[in-house]
Formats: structure tokens, sequence, C-alpha cells
């Protein structure tokens, strides 16, 4: 037997910070289906959980992020912890030199973002942001459309996004349909329409899904309408209580055409009974958008290699922000709000 | 041969004012999708038109709509002519007596429509409005399923109208996009709500399809969000340029599930090529309604006959255009405005 | 007023033989659905049936089907009586000048088929064959584009009837799924490979819905395999018990491409819930072909008043035939028969 | 940080032996895609392709197979040789002791497969068949509602093939559209009518994409009809030109309802343009069972560590040639052939 080995590149160490849920299947994704990427120790301030997950993808676990950062075999971290450490994270991986993915939010503020933008090109660095949907097939063929002028320019678009169900009501915070959910579709639809800047935002909210929780700041049903420099209007709408399931949609309708996204079944299958004809829906996000998970990731792990600024930025991260602060300080104020400058208009 | 004479009810004697194209369109229907309607009279200012529709559906032409009005023999009007006469014919033909078919808008002020629900009234005849919307299978069983509580309570609703083209932006009024296309949408998310009251609007519009006529006030593309005063937030949306045909969509999302409406295929046919998978689409009003219209105009038909209620009504025209008029106030003045006082907020 | 008479062609005069369950169709859209036609007499040798869908049209009723033959006035007869009776009534017709609407099959027998056709020939009058496929939207549409080129040569061919229910099995005569339903099919395959001939059928049936019938001749479950002088192959299959509906559906691959029809939903309303996603199927015939058999019997009445040939002769019906009486014979012989001269391969 | 090190069980050291289009899929997908397995060795009698397919998925590299079943670390072995030597590598390997994957068809004769399921039993080795069809999300989803009894019992089935294209006529050995392509639909045909044996079998084959080739024995379209011991009626289907992709699809009609499966379309992404509205197809088999593909792979790997049977045997091998070959002798003798002794009927 010849003993030609491999002329493959060396795949990026890794270290994961947050075991959670969305840190548990980031993990999973970089264990069995990024092969650019070696998870090798995976942290969290819960002992059993930063453990249980560290057995699973046969990584080494740790409890502090710092175990992770100090760690010269380790190139790049992904950041799946609690979205109000997300900022300072970041800040301190680049500082130790480590290329970084954060998940969204990439922070709560402007300048928690604009630190961390920072301190990654200071240390020269790549940082990717977890925007997913710009990796699922159907989403990222309906941007080369755009970009191929198939439906020239857009006037009219529209993201989706609802969650299967809010288990826990009390444990939300504050805001979180506009930082945490909505922000997909603003980084959506911003991406949606490349060369355009949003002008103005009007959003409303309420607490239908969950009307105990009102008063505690939980919102779970929101409207958003942002409009762009360029005329186009675009309407975001989220909910967290989808019985049907996962139901994330994109729609952009220009001068010459119209591009649609989501939607799809679970799977080709179709029952047809004395009931009518039934399809399965998906069910969560991780179903979803499994392969666009893995896509992120291994376009992570490209541009580490290869040294380059990744396809999702922290300036992706920034404009959604922006989106996201005019919209909350919409519903606040009852009027629509300037993204510039944040003032009621 | 037995000459058995039938017992079938007499079809209503009927005239139709204004032979332009939804009158052309109607009057066909009439002639032959209506067994319990005869169009005998069709009336048009431009003698031509007249008589070219009332030949082509064996009626009598009339230039003068006081021509139908006064002739005994004819028990209903239908009435398509030019918007801004909607409001006076109703109230003459309510006033000679007869049932009246109303195209939308019933009237271009609330005044005008509670002068004609009051006409209507006083002389005890049927009045019914042309949201065909509500006749379309797939809206009318959205709404039963939403009566069988199939989806629970609403809490995002979207209603979407998007016509083929604008072939002479020139001859369109101001706010048309608002009075005679979305007014649609606002009586199918009022329908498809029931019990529920639109509390706030907000609108925003551009000249995106036909910028050279947004000086002259023609707006072509729109959104506009209501609140309802059970938390539902409904989004409609309007463009007079969709080159792929006539798209009109709905969809309402509930506490228990959601329905959506619309965006079939012009057949069952599919055709796979090289170059994919191809699937003509519908292109024009009369095509996408043809059963809408013709099941409206038997519905109206049935109701004179029985001497009873329509199933679309004066007061929902009513309803719909105070939403319309408060959307053009949004626009307007850049701000949410209420629907019941006009003010804004 | 102005009177200008409707220079509109007046209506052909029709009776209809046969006021069975398909005759009450056919019989209530040319009341409602064909301004071309106006039908004026009802026969059927049951007088209540005969009278009562008099009444409902607004027909005069018979009993005897030479009462309409007899009639002057009469220009044209629909023939919706037994299959078994086609043949004779055709004959008698065409003998007393009445062009010919006769439902599939015309005949029992080729040589049935040959009186009849060779009848309307001597007399020179139109005859036409129920075969509705053919009007419908998505067929009608496939071979317009099969005539165009858009997917070559057929290879690869499918005709699928689904019948919702078996409702008394033991009034069926034997060999009714492919003398009554899969003739169809076997015209639709015919129509659809343009230029070609049926070499072959291999046929194989079974009687799995209701198997104590089996004994007495019914099968109610079937499959046919056609080939073609050109090449192309095709399957034609049928069951007499779909529990989801009435289903109708056809597929032409050929070297350039595929059309596929059928299988559209009910409407376009799709209902999401906790169960997944649930579309209404379309329940009968009736339902599924209202559009078809609108067109074709306004088809008869244009050729009628055109005093041309119609879309759809007694060649066609003389060659559907053939093939099942060829698969008749294979499903006799359990091996594939010739076509033209109904010998064993 | 602590040192947890992962209690994952080892991976199955894995040899591939074949290093062609479905080698190199699958060598790479055990590589990115499989954890459970680890592929150590590619073997090809070409060593340029072994040493380049071993490169790509950090394997080592080897021309003789005896090199992978002489390697004591090699628990087990994937065959994705050239179909004539499956049966002697399966022998073979099962003989070394190594769990088998054999690609399909496992052999081309039923000794062939009887000679390597008894050598497998003797060894007490697992032995997969690569039948990827039933690893789909949708044919899987298919099984479990017969098996939960959703659609009653099987009536009329059908099982779709058709390739994107017919690359190298002059390579295609005589009968493969039977013994490499409908091998999958007969085997999705037996699998989806559990407990039922085939007893005839009729078909029809010709050189239609590739007239010039049919002297030669290359028949490029087919059809398969299947009569079942439960009554059941099956229809496969294969051509190895479809010009709009890769085309898979199934189709089971039963006493209750019906289940479908395949023709789904690329992504989610819809396009609608004035030239109506366009969907992506599937190219490819590998794009279009990269999921079924993986998780084949994945049983294996599991059946191996579990010691266990896997989901697919070389007895679902045997079935299917065994229709293969009656569908063969009925092409040759023009009846249908019994399934058991392989007789004209």
């Amino acid at each position: 037997m010849s003993h030609t080995h491999a002329p493959r590149l060396d795949p990026v160490q890794i270290g994961l910070i947050g075991a959670g849920r969305i840190g548990t299947s980031h993990a999973t994704l970089l264990a069995e289906r990024v092969p650019g990427a070696r998870l090798v120790a995976v942290a969290d301030p819960r002992p059993e959980a930063a453990a249980a997950l560290a057995a699973k993808v046969g990584a080494r676990a740790a409890t502090e992020p710092s175990e992770v950062f100090g760690d010269p075999d380790i190139e790049a971290v992904v950041i799946t912890a609690s979205s109000v450490a997300h900022a300072e994270l970041v800040t301190a991986a680049a500082a130790a030199g480590k290329a970084v993915f954060c998940e969204k939010p990439m922070g709560m503020t402007l300048e928690e973002i604009d630190r961390g933008v920072e301190a990654a090109s200071r240390a020269g660095v790549p940082l990717q942001v977890g925007f997913n949907r710009r990796f699922s097939a159907d989403f990222a063929a309906a941007r080369r459309l755009i970009d191929d002028g198939a439906i020239g320019t857009p006037h009219l678009m529209r993201s989706v996004t609802r969650d299967p169900g809010l288990a826990d009501p009390a444990g939300v915070p504050p805001w979180t349909i506009f930082t945490q959910t909505l922000i997909h579709d603003f980084d959506t639809l911003l991406w949606l329409n490349p060369g355009a800047e949003p002008v103005s935002v009007y959003a409303t909210a309420d607490a239908l899904v969950a009307p105990a929780f009102k008063d505690a700041g939980l919102l779970d049903t929101a409207v958003v309408v942002i409009t762009f420099d360029n005329g186009a209007r675009a309407v975001a709408e989220a909910s967290f209580s989808a019985t049907y399931g996962y139901d994330v949609r994109g729609e952009v309708f220009g001068s010459r055409g119209m591009v649609s996204m989501g939607g799809g079944p679970r799977s080709a299958l179709v029952l047809s009974t004395a009931s009518g004809r039934a399809i399965e829906t998906v069910r969560g996000d991780v179903e979803l958008f499994a392969d666009a998970y893995a896509a992120e990731l291994a376009e992570f792990a490209e541009a580490v290699r290869a040294g380059r600024t990744p396809a999702v930025t922290g300036a992706d991260a920034r404009r959604a922000l922006a989106v996201a602060l005019a919209a909350i300080a919409s519903v606040e104020s009852g009027v629509p709000v300037d993204v510039a400058t944040g003032a009621v208009r």
C-alpha cells in the first residue's frame, strides 16, 4: 500500500464559547459537517454543560473563555454565549489574536459593535457574524438573481420569521423580538437591496401570544416597515408562536419581477387521504437551517485559512442593529424613526 | 311531447350603467354566467360604447342613466361607471326603487357613502358593493375556517394586490392606489378579522413605477399597516406594475394556525425543460376573478329576488373607505392616523 | 332609450337525451354557461326525471328520443343516455338531420361507432364526442406546447384517472373501467402523441376495491401499457376508489422536456396548523371539469353554427375504443395485444 | 482547562474500493458527513485516481483491493467498483472478515448475490447494499406512513427514474437500464409494499434517446409493470435523458389514501417574471441524494459498530435483481414473465 499523505489544508483549530442550544448545534456541525474546521475546546461557565458538549463532539471542556483565548493552538473562536456577553467576548477574542465568529446580535448597542469591529481590525483577524439566512440555498440564489438584474430594482420587500413557540416567556429579555429575531430579517432585507440605505423605520408590536408578560416588556408579535433611499419599502414581521413550525420566508418584488424564498415543506412527501392533502412543515430552526449553518461555519473556516474578510462582517451587524434600534424607538414613540439619527420624524 | 313549463324563478331584470372595462366584464358575465339575472339595458354616455356592449350581450343601449332608472321593467342596476359618479348613481337608482350593485369604491367620501346607504335604506332596496375577493373560492374558504376557529385569533395579516401594468399613468387620479386598489385589501382584511375594529393606520407610498408622474400625485407603490383593537396587525401592499401578471394574495396568521390565499398558477400545467420548471401566471383580474365576479353577481340576483340584505353592504364600503382615508392622511402626515377620528397620533 | 337589437348569432336549439348524472350536469351547463346554445327539450324514459331536469333548466320534457328527433326546431342533440344506447341514438339523431354531441363511449364496438360516423357523414351533420379532458386548461396547454415542439418527441407518457368511490358495484357492467373510465385516458394519450399510432397494448386489472364483485366481472383497478409506432410508451391507470377525491393527471416526457397536468388543489387555500399543512382536494368530476364541460359544449355549439367539424370526432372515439378493446383482450389473454388486429402477440 | 477526553465511540475504520464517480461521492461523504466512520484507504486499479481521491479525503491510496482486505486496522469496506466486480469483491471482503457496504447491483446474477450473502453470513459480518432511496426523507416518511396504515393496502404504485443525460452511450453495457437504474425502482416498490411478493413482470423498452446504439443492445427508455401477490400493480419507468435534470419520484395509492414522493425543486426559490414562474430543478443524483447517501453510510457505520444487521441487506439485493431479470426476460420474449421461475406466462 502506498502511503501518499493527504495534501489537504489543515483544519482550523476552533474553540467554542457557550454550550447552549445554538452552541450545541454549531459544535455538532463543526464536528460533523465542516471538514475545514476542528473543534478542540468548548467553554461554558456551567461545568456540566461544557463537559457534556465537549464529550459529544470530542473536544476539551473549559469553564472560562480565557482558557480558550489563552490556548496558542486555537486559531479561531465561535461565540455562542448569551447575547449580552457577545461584544465583550468578541473584543477579548480579537485582542488575543483569534479569528472570531459571533452569533447575532454581535452587540446590544452600536458602540459595542464598534468596539468589537475595531478590536478585530486592530488585531487583523477575520470577524464573521451569524446571519445564517444568507447561506440558505434559496436566499443565496435570490441574491444572485438580484445581482444579475433578474428582478430589476426592488420596490416591495418582505421578510418573515415565525418561531414555533415561546417556551419560557419569563426568561425573554425586553425587545428580544427586535434584537434577536427580527435582526435576521433586517440583515436579510438590507442584503437583498444592495447599494441602498434604510432611511426610516416604523414599527408596531404587541404581546398577543403571552399577554401576561407585556408589562414585563415582552413583545411577541411585531411588524416593521423600512423605507430605503432607493424608494423600496420593506416589511419585516415576526411572531414568537407559530403552531405549524418554524416559518422563515422572504420576497423581493422589483421593477422586472419577483423572487420568493422559504415556505418549503419538510420533505417532498405528500399524503392524500379522505381529509385532503397533508404536507409536513419544518418544526425548528436547526432543522430548517442545518445546511445554512454548516455553510456559514465552512465560510468562516475558509476565510480564516485564506486570511480574508468573511462574507458577513461586523459592519453588517452594525447596519442591522441600527434598524433594530430604530424599530424599538418607533414602538416607544409611536411614529417613524430616522435610522441614521434615531430621531422621530 | 309534454309541455311542462319551467318553474324557475324569473331572472332579475337588470340595467348596467357604464360600458368600460369592468362594465364589459360584468355585462358579459350577467349574460353568460348568471342564470338568475337578465341584462336588458346598458347605458353609457358614449353612444358607440353603449351600443357595442349592448349588442354583444343582447341588451338595449342607452346613453342616460335616467333611461335605465325610468324603466319600470328594470328591477336592479349594476353600476360600473367612473368611480367619482358612483355615489350619485347609487342614490338616484335607490330613489328610483331599484336594487343596486355598485362597483368599489361606493363613494369618494364617507358622506357620499352615507347618502347612498341612506337612500337605499329609505327605498328599502338591497345595496351590494363589488368587493369580489370575498367570493373567490380560497378567500371564502379562509373566512369559513376563521369562523370555525381553525386558526384561532388573528395576530398577523397580509393582503397584497399587484396589477400587471400601468397603461396610462396620466389618466390615473391621485390616491387611486388607496381608493381603488387597496380598498379591496382593506375590505379583505376587515372581513377576515371578524368582530375587530381598525384603530390606527400607518401608510407609506411612492412613485417607483412611473416616477415622472409623482408630482401629478400619482403613487404606484404603497404599504399600509393597520392595527386592530384585538391586537392584530395587518399589512396591505400594492403595486401598479407586476411584470408577471395579476397577483392577489392573502394570509392570516393566528394563535392556532395560518390560512394562505392566492398565488395559484394559471392552470395545473407545469413545463419542465433544460431551463428548469416553468409555470404560467395569471395575467389579469378578469381572468383571476372570473368565478368570483360571477358569484358576486349571482349573490346580488339572489338577494334581490329574495328581498334580503346582500353579503356585502354599504356599511362594508364605508369601513373600507375609512381605512383608505386614514392611509391617505398617514402618507400626507408621515405618521400613523386614527381611523375613527382621522387625527394623526 | 334606443332600441338597437342585438346582432348576436342565434343560439343553437338543443335537445338532450338522458337525464342522469352527467345529463343533469350537461343540461345545467347548457342553460347557464353556454350562451351559444339554448336547451329546449330534455328526454328521458323516466317521466319524473325528465320533468325535473326540464323544469330546472327551463326546457320541455319528453320521454321518447323520437320526440326530440322529430322536432323541426331542434338543430342538435346532446346524448347522455346509457352507454349501451349511444350508438343507436347517434345513428337515429343523424338520420333525423340533427347535429350530434355524444358522451363517451360513442359505442361499445367498433362497428357501432362506424355506423354512427357513417350516419353523420351521410347526413352532413357535425358529430362530437365527449372527451372533455382536451378542453381542460392544463391539458389543452400541454397539447399546444407539444405542437410547438417544447418537449420534443414523446418518449414516456402517463394518464391517470381515479374516481372518488364505487357507489354501487352491483350496477357496474363488466369492463367498465376500460370502456367508460380509461377510454378518457386512451383518448388523452392518443391526442397528446399527435401523428403516432398505438401498436400494442398490455393490460392487467383486478378487483381490489370490491373483491366480492370480481366474479361478476367487475374490475376496479387497472394498468395499461401502450406502445406507439414512434417508440413512445404510455401508461394509463385507473382505480374506482380514491379516498381523497377525483384525481386526473397526465404527463408527457419527451426528448426535450416534460409537461405535467392535473393534480391541482381545490382552491389556492392552504391551512397550516400544528398538524402541518393541509390542502383541499377536488372531490368530483363535475367540480374538476366544470370549465372543461362548458368549453366542450361551447365548441359543439360553435361547430354547429359554423357548420364545421368539431374538435373531437367519431374517428377519435373509434381510436380510443380500439385501444380499450385491445386492453380487454390483453386482460383476457394475459399477454400484449395488437391494436390493429386484436391478435395476441 | 480540564482535559476530559471524549467518550464517543471510535469511528469505524473504512477502506473504499473504486475511485469512480460514485466512489468519489461516497468517499467525500464518509470524510465529511459521517462522524461514525473514518475513511483510511482508497483503492483503485488506476494509481492516479486512487491517489487523487485519497489525497482529497485524507486517506491512503492503494491499487489492489487485497491491500485493503489485508489491513488489520480496516474493519469495513465500501465497494464502489465496476458493477461486474461487485460480487467477487463482496465475497473476498467478507472472507477477510470485513463488514461490507456494496453499491447496487450487488451482483449480475442471483447466484453471484447468493455467494456474497453466504460469504457474509459465514464470516458473521454485516452486509449492506446501496439502495439509497430508502434513506431519502420523503421515501422514508412514506414507508413509515404505510407501516402505520395511513394509506391502507397498496393498489397502484409507481417509481420513476430519469437521468439527466447519456454521456457516452458506447460505454453503457446492455440491460443497464434494468440492472443499474431500475434496480433502484424495483427495490423501492418491493420495500413500499411490505409483506407482498412480486408475481409477474411485463416490460417494454427501446432506444429512443440514442437509437444508433440499439443494435449494440443499449436500451435507454423502459416501462415495467409488476403484479404483486396482494393484487397491487406497480409501474417502474426509466429514461436515460431528462433534459430538466435528475428526476426520481414515487407514488403509492392504496385503499385509504396515497403517498407521493420526489419531484421537489432545487430550493424553495421561485422567480416570477414576464415569462411566468420559474423554479430550478435538481440536476444530479449526488445533489438530490446527498443527505440520503450520507444517511445510508451512517447506517452502515452504526450497524458495524453495533454488530447488527443493516437496514438494507443482500436479501433485498436478491429480490430486486430477480425483478430486473424477469423484466429483461419479458423484453426478450415480449410477454409477461413469472418472477419466481423466470418462465414466460
